[in-house]
């Protein structure tokens, strides 16, 4: 195991309290408001982006991010060509790695495996998306958004539209939103793919105003922020019900009539048809200006990992625990046998410190 | 639809005057002559080159010349692994990539691409090659080329050779060599590979000097300039006959010794087997000089495009047409629902504005 | 032909003198001890790094080195999806790049395809690998982490374990360590994977000490170093065996309980079970280090090849032979029917240029 305790890794946002994500977000604003004056910043410095799962998108809003500030690149993006990906443990590739690069951004399949990773890498590591576990950019890119858009973070209705039982990246948002004074959730979904009952107590534990709705149209109007994600075909029971219903989800131009001149939409992208293009010269309409928002937060968040600016959360809280394995069958540690049990927690249940998942025992 | 009034693209030559040309070539010669004086001239810029098939020549052409100006890359190359190409519809990703990039460089597949992706990019776009329609800057570099090793641009006696009916390459060349004075072309083909009609007409109307002839040997003598292409066998009647033709338009040392001491010999590349490599240590042949070349006039290129040397010249010259669908089934149009359908001309017939096919109403 | 008389290559480490691989190695300490010194060595420098068959490991190795000094790259690693890699000949396409690059690195299936490129390119090549025959890079890699972690390459004794019969990173560190004095050599491997009988002659005829045996654990007390390779189960002559024999030649922690406490262990990577994980944590365990010593003496070779320093060294030695063909099979020349058949010697048996294949005429 290498030194990693003086790393500043991002695995989870969760690891580092709201005033850091704030530090982050000030960064950024004065970057994007006078980028020249970072770039050279990261002179001299190599990213590596472990793209193990393609996603174009990402990995050129992170390899823009590090050019924009002088540093440069290397990596791989296609696992079937990459005889890295291929033959390898996850250890040997990024010791490897991180002896050449200064940081290093990974996108894997598996849940949990940034934390592995992090575990025995020789520099930092940027979670771009575990599985279907984490990817703190995103709500980073989020939060920058609102921020920079509405002004404040604080006071704000948002209106969650789509599958908000799947969606990750909703999740990250409500969870961060939580954590900033008078924020309130409006829920627009069916009621099989609403939001799940565990996300809810949390809301309700933490004295948070929410309310559900099943169609965009009766919730648009009283929203600061509509936040859109795809509601796929397949979730739902049927095709006829699929056809039914699918027009309640999909923001168009007559809906948009409906919002306050001041509402934003976001939507994390790639869209399929649950955003109308023709919304898209509305100037309410944010998605794209996200997306490069995207790049700002992550030259903020490069330029501190790489000048260790913080103090670096523990990257194990826990202990290990030799005998027990962790029940979800997505997790890193089903697939890497080498790595050692860590989990949170005493008594009946344990918490796998990799994936999260809560494990009986 | 983004302010693309102000961005100089280069989506079809024509587009610009011939005094921009002559503009672009001499600033490519003195690029070439003084390359160091260029190697930051593009600090701090990016340059995304999506390139929705493969055709790395011409990716790493255009890669190198923003190197050489100090500038950087992001972009894909690889259609089936690249999430971006997959899923998403064109607008999305150039609306996407150019809030990252400074310029983009496309390749597509699809005829009038280029065009539809300038219509809602953030930044200027350098069409790299839009299905079998235009690759402007293989023209560019081609006349480059004429022009460092000729010395001029008029008064040349260009020879072309092979399948002139279908090649992009040879119809802009002629197309771009009619507006220098005294050029003379000599059409080197079988019957069925000839210059097509509409071509012979222009030049015609243009008064312009040419003639075709069957055989290479018969022609060589009087050329200042061999301009090869391939001959493809699924292009002759049968096998039989392409055996028994194809001799006459394979370059070999015998047929050089034919030729002028100063004719030069061009090919866009790659080449097959219709220029013998015996001829490659031939100083008249100059194939891959020409492909250097082509990286400065890419330089040159960029530079005039980021620093925003020029008029921009309209993007649409004629009018939306609602009701009217272009008659080319490879046609953007058709693959992008959401593209206004613009035409120039009236009458009985319009001319699509992203293809340029001529539709009869 | 190009002039290639004037260009530093790195095809074969023997075509250099031990006095030129010191002062490689000497370099590449001076750039690891205050690497920021030569940080914009390379400025304005571009790489092309030609890889007709993925090794990401290697490539990233050399990207790293260069960027590191300061230059840029451009290239390929995916021959199904590069055009050039597909329907060009090997001569066409590095005429192009080196064109466009200062330095090519090329890895290349075919075995003599890296001299077979060095004839016709515009600039340098180093061999990145060419098939089965060579690897130098590699060979530098060793002989530099050996430099820096036992302080002297003479007076070592080193073991060897896995297949020494297959094994090209073994064959070329014997030959070089051949050439410091009081190397001596252990081998050890199964009697059918044992070093070949040429290698052993070649040591006999050189008067040096080696040693076989056929389990780890009777030899490792006394070795300085180990160098440990990959042992396929498909070498075994059934299942049996492999499974009754594979545990002779795994390194574990109680294995390394019998080793001094300075001795190093190194591995060429990338490791299936040859290594136990658990040894990873052992300080002298020096495989990850290896890896990144890589990029050192690869920074120390681009340097030296891009600044001139030393005397190009003979491409051909010998002469062209028209009617004589290689008798190896995976030789360049069988694939690329333009290069002429140069063969060194004379009588009866020739050796080939490009693959070192002995032919009988």
């Amino acid at each position: 195991m290498s030194d990693y305790a003086r790393r500043l890794n991002l695995i989870d946002l969760n690891d580092y309290p709201v005033s850091w994500w704030n530090g982050l977000l000030e960064l950024a604003h004065e970057i994007l408001s006078a980028p020249q004056d970072y770039a050279k910043a990261c002179d001299g410095c190599i990213m590596g982006t472990l793209f193990y799962e393609p996603s174009t998108r990402t990995q050129m809003s992170f390899q823009t991010a590090m050019l924009r500030l002088g540093g440069t690149i290397i990596g791989f993006d296609n696992p079937a060509t990459s005889s890295v990906a291929k033959g390898e443990n996850l250890k040997d590739t990024t010791k490897i790695v991180s002896g050449y690069a200064d940081i290093m951004v990974m996108r894997h399949p598996v849940e949990g495996s940034a934390k592995a990773a992090a575990l025995t890498a020789e520099c930092p590591i940027i979670n771009a998306g575990d599985g279907g576990h984490l990817h703190p950019t995103q709500t980073l890119t989020d939060l920058l958004t609102l921020k920079e858009e509405k002004g404040s973070l604080e006071n704000l209705t948002i209106g969650f539209c789509g599958d908000l039982k799947n969606g990750r990246t909703v999740h990250s948002l409500i969870k961060a939103m939580s954590c900033y004074k008078g924020s309130r959730f409006v829920l627009i979904s069916t009621p099989d793919l609403g939001l799940p009952a565990y996300m809810k107590d949390m809301l309700a534990a933490d004295g948070l105003s929410y309310k559900e709705v099943s169609r965009l149209e009766d919730a648009i109007g009283e929203l600061d922020v509509l936040y859109m994600t795809r509601i796929q075909q397949e979730r739902f029971a049927s095709e006829e019900e699929y056809l039914a219903q699918k027009g309640a989800y999909i923001l168009d131009k007559e809906k948009m009539k409906l919002a306050k001149p001041d509402m934003i939409v976001l939507h994390p992208l790639p869209r399929v048809d649950e955003i109308a293009i023709e919304v898209d010269d509305d100037p309410r309409a944010m998605y794209f200006r996200q997306a490069r928002y995207g790049m700002f937060v992550r030259m903020a968040l490069i330029l501190t990992v790489l000048h260790k600016n913080g103090t670096p959360p523990a990257l194990i809280r826990g202990r290990e625990h030799k005998s027990v394995k962790c029940s979800n069958p997505r997790c890193i540690t089903h697939r890497e046998q080498y790595l050692p049990h860590f989990f949170e927690g005493s008594g009946d249940i344990l918490t796998c410190e990799y994936c999260d998942q809560r494990t009986l025992i």
